[in-house]
C-alpha cells in the first residue's frame, strides 16, 4: 500500500462564495447562533443582504452540554433556512452533527459547518465532504493546529478541497474571556497552509464589547473572512446573546475590513 | 415543558461486570490498543482469563489523527473479537466510532466503549445507550468534570443508566507525559457522582514504567476499576506500544490492588 | 568555560528531617497555612507532636494575589514559630519571599520553603541556597517537570544538595479542584531524579474532602512525604480553610500511609 | 485598618515615554534580546534612532531556565547601555531580577522591565516601583488578567501609577508557536483598564516570520505599543534568534502601524 502524505505546498485552494473568492477578497459570514423562527430570520436575513454579507449562517441543530438545553429547532429550522435561501438569494451555511441529517440538508444548505465539538469526529468529516460542497472547518477547542489540519485532511483525503478552516479559540486557564483566541494560528496557516482560514471572534471571546477588535485583529493576523453572530435584537437572542452583536456594529467592522484589507 | 435536571444525588448505579460489581469489587479492563490478529489475541486472551482479568478490550475501529495512519481492522477486528468470546467466554469490550456499526456490533460487544474524541459526540451516545448494554465514556481529553457528566447525562436521559466514567489523562501544557492524568477527578466523582469511576494509567500517563504507580494511585483516589493496554509482547504493538505493558506487570498490578483496595 | 551540566543518574539524595531519612520514611508536614497567633500555634503543635508529625510548617510571609489581602504575621510570625520550636523541639519550616528576610529566618527555621509563585525567582533560589539548609522547591503552578529540576539545579550549583521538590497541583482549564495535581510528575521523579518528592494534597486540590484521597493518592505514585494544612479548627483558619483538615483526617492520613508503605 | 481596593475606574493613566504619550501615539520599544557588546549595540541603536523608535531595550541581567545557559552580560552590560544612551540620547529600557541591582540601574535605566517570570515577585515589584520610574509589567506566562491587573496594583499601591502592561503570550498546549499571543487580554484591557498596555509579538510567536502580522493584529486589538525584539543581524543574535527580527521589518511594521492606528 502506497502511504499517502499531506502536501501543505501544494497550490492554494480557491473557493468562490458567492461573488467573491476566499484568499482574494474578505467573506464575511453572519447570522444568528441559532434559527429562532421565520420572521426573525427574514428581518436578519434582509439587513445582511442589503449590507453586502455573503453567507447567512444560523444553527437548526445546536450541540448543547446538557441534554436538557435548548437543541435547536432541528428539521423545522432547515425548513427556515430553506424560505430564507428562496427568498432572498442568499448563500446558507448551517452545522450538521448528524450523518442522517445530510441528505436532508444537502438540498439547502450550501456551505457545511462542522462545529468545534465535531472536529474530531472522523466519520462525520468524510461523510459530509463527500456532498463535494465547501466545508467550515472549526477547530476543535482544544486542538492543536497540526490535528486541525490533518482532520481537513480527512476531508481532502475523499476527493473534495473546499475546506474552510476557522479559528474559534481554544480552551486555556483564562476565564476573563470564553475562549482564547488563537491569532498566532491564523498568521501560521496563512504562510503554511494551502486552505483559507477565517476567524470567529464571536467564540474567540464570549464578549460583545471585544467582537469588533479581535474581528479587526484577525484579518490583520491574515484571516480570509471573519464567521459573526449577529441579530438584529442580540439581547433576545436564544443563545449565545452576551457575545452576539448587532447590525450597526458588523457594519462598522465590514468597513473598517475593507480599509485594512489591502495591507495584509 | 418540563425541565428535566441532572440528580446526582441519586442512588448509586450498580453495574454488574462478569462476577463482579462495580464500586464494590475492583474491576479490570485489559488488552491491546488494537486487535491485531487472531493468534495474538488468543495468546493475550489466554493469559488475561488465567490472570482473572474481568473484561478483554480491544481496539477494532481506530479514531486516528492522520487519515493515512493505521485505522484498525475494522470489521475483521469485530470478527476476531467474536471468535475470542466464544473460544474463551470471556465479557469483551470494544469502542464504537460510526452510527453504522452499533448494530452489528451489538451482537459480539458486551460493552460498548466511547473513545475520548467522542465524548461530544451526543448522537453518538444517545444511540449507542440504546442498546441497554453498559458504556464506558471515556473523558474528553479537555473535557471539564462538569462536561464529563452531563455527556454521561444523555446516555442516562434515553433511560440507559449503565455509564462507567473513565478517567484517561487531559492535556495540558506539561510534556514530559502523554497527558496529565487528573485523578483529583475520580476522588470528586466518588465522593460526588453516583457512576462508577474507572482509570486508564496507559493513556493517563503515555509511558510503560509509570503504568504501575499510577495505577495504584488511580485506586487510592477511589477508581472502581482499571483500563489498562496490555500485549504479550508490547514492544511489537501495532499502536501504543510505548505505554502498553506486558501480562507480569498487570499481574503485579492486579495484587496490589486486592492488597490496598479494602483501604480505599 | 567548562559549560557544566545536569547529571541526574547521579546517587540519590539523602535528606535527614528529624529522625527519619527522606526516600527511606514516609515524612510529613503539617501545619496551618499562615501563623496566626501564639495560642492556636501551641494548640496545633502539641497535636501534631503527639502525633509523630516530623515538621511543623506555617507561613509567617504570605505572597497573595492581592496588595490588599492579608500578607502574614511576617516578623511576628517568625517569633511565633521561634517559640514554638523551643517549647516543643520541632523541626520547623516556613516560606521565604525576600531576600532580605533570609538571615533572620536562618536562626529559627530548618527547612526553607521556596513557594510556587518563586520557583522561578533563581536569584531567591541561590541566596536561600547558600544556607545549606534543606529547601522545600514548590513546583511552580504551570512550571513543566524539566523547568522544575532546573530550578533545583540552580540550588545544587551552588552546592547545596539538600532540596526537597514539592509537587503542589498545576494550573489547568479545569475549574472543579483549584489545581490539577499531576502525580504522573511524581511517578516519574521517581524513577528519574534523584532528589526526593513530596506531595502537597491541600493546594493540589483545594477541596478539604479531597485531601486524604490525594495524599494516598501520592503516596502510591511514589512520593517520599506528604504536606498538608492542618488545623486544630480548620473552619477559622485566616487563610486556605477551605482546603486545611482537622487532626483527626491527618490521623487516619498517616495511619494509611503506613500501612501502604512497604507496596511502594 | 481601611481596606484599600482597586478601582479601574480612575481616570486612564498618562506615561509620556520620549516625544509620545501612551495611549495616544503608538510607541515602539525595540532592540536585542541580550546586550551582547558595544558594537554591535551602537549599530542597533542607530539604526533604531534613525528610523524613530521611542525606547532602546537590551537585557542585560537573562533569567535561564538553566543555570548552566548564558546569564547575560549583566553590570557589562549595564555599563554598554549607560553608554549607547549617551552617544545616542535614548531613552532605555532592560529588566531587573535582583533587588541588589536596583540602585545601580536607576542611574542608566529608564524604564523598568519586569519579565514574565517575576510578575508574582511582589517584593521585586514594590522595590522597583519605588524608583518612582515607569515600570513594564510583563504577563506571568501563566497569568490570568486578574492577577496581572493585580500584580500592577502592588506598584500601584506604594505611589507609583507609571505601569506599562504587556501581554507576551501564555503557555497553552499548542506547541506550533512558543507561546499562545492572547489578543483577547489586550481588547479587554483597552476597555476595562485605566493603564496602557503594549505587546510582545516576539515572545507571543517565537517565530520570526509571524511577528509582523501579529505586530499588527496587537495594534488592531487595542495595544498602545509595541516591544519587538531586533537586530541588524538576527540569525547571529546570541539569544532568541529565530523570533528576532531585522531592521526592515520593523520599519514596515512601524509604518503599517501609523496606516491603521486612527482606525482603533
Amino acid at each position: 500500500m502506497i502511504q499517502k502524505t499531506m502536501d501543505l505546498s501544494l497550490g492554494k485552494v480557491k473557493i468562490k462564495i458567492g461573488n467573491k473568492t476566499l484568499m482574494e477578497d474578505p467573506v464575511f459570514f453572519a447570522g444568528p447562533c441559532s434559527v429562532e423562527n421565520l420572521d426573525t430570520m427574514r428581518k436578519i436575513a434582509c439587513d445582511l443582504k442589503e449590507m453586502g454579507v455573503d453567507v447567512l449562517r444560523g444553527g437548526a441543530f445546536k450541540p448543547r452540554t446538557s441534554p436538557y438545553a435548548f437543541q435547536g429547532l432541528k428539521d423545522e429550522g432547515l425548513e427556515i433556512l430553506s424560505i430564507i435561501k428562496k427568498e432572498f438569494d442568499m448563500v446558507i451555511s448551517t452545522e450538521i452533527l448528524d450523518l442522517r441529517d445530510i441528505e436532508k440538508a444537502a438540498d439547502i444548505v450550501d456551505i457545511i459547518q462542522i462545529g468545534s465539538r465535531n472536529m474530531y469526529n472522523y466519520v462525520l468529516l468524510e461523510e459530509v465532504g463527500k456532498l463535494g460542497k465547501p466545508v467550515i472547518l472549526k477547530r476543535g477547542f482544544s486542538a492543536t493546529v497540526n490535528e486541525w489540519i490533518n482532520a481537513a485532511e480527512y476531508i481532502l483525503n475523499i476527493g473534495n478541497d473546499q475546506v474552510i478552516l476557522c479559528e474559534r479559540g481554544i480552551r486555556t486557564f483564562e476565564t476573563t474571556t470564553r475562549n482564547t483566541l488563537d491569532l498566532n494560528s491564523v498568521a501560521y496557516l496563512d504562510r503554511n497552509c494551502r486552505l483559507p482560514v477565517i476567524v470567529d471572534p464571536s467564540h474567540g471571546t464570549g464578549v460583545r464589547e471585544l467582537v469588533k477588535p479581535m474581528a479587526l485583529a484577525g484579518i490583520m493576523a491574515g484571516a480570509d473572512g471573519l464567521l459573526i453572530e449577529t441579530h438584529v435584537d442580540p439581547d433576545s437572542a436564544c443563545s449565545d446573546s452576551q457575545q452576539t452583536i448587532n447590525m450597526d456594529t458588523l457594519r462598522e467592522i465590514m468597513k473598517n475590513t475593507s480599509e485594512i484589507w489591502r495591507l495584509t
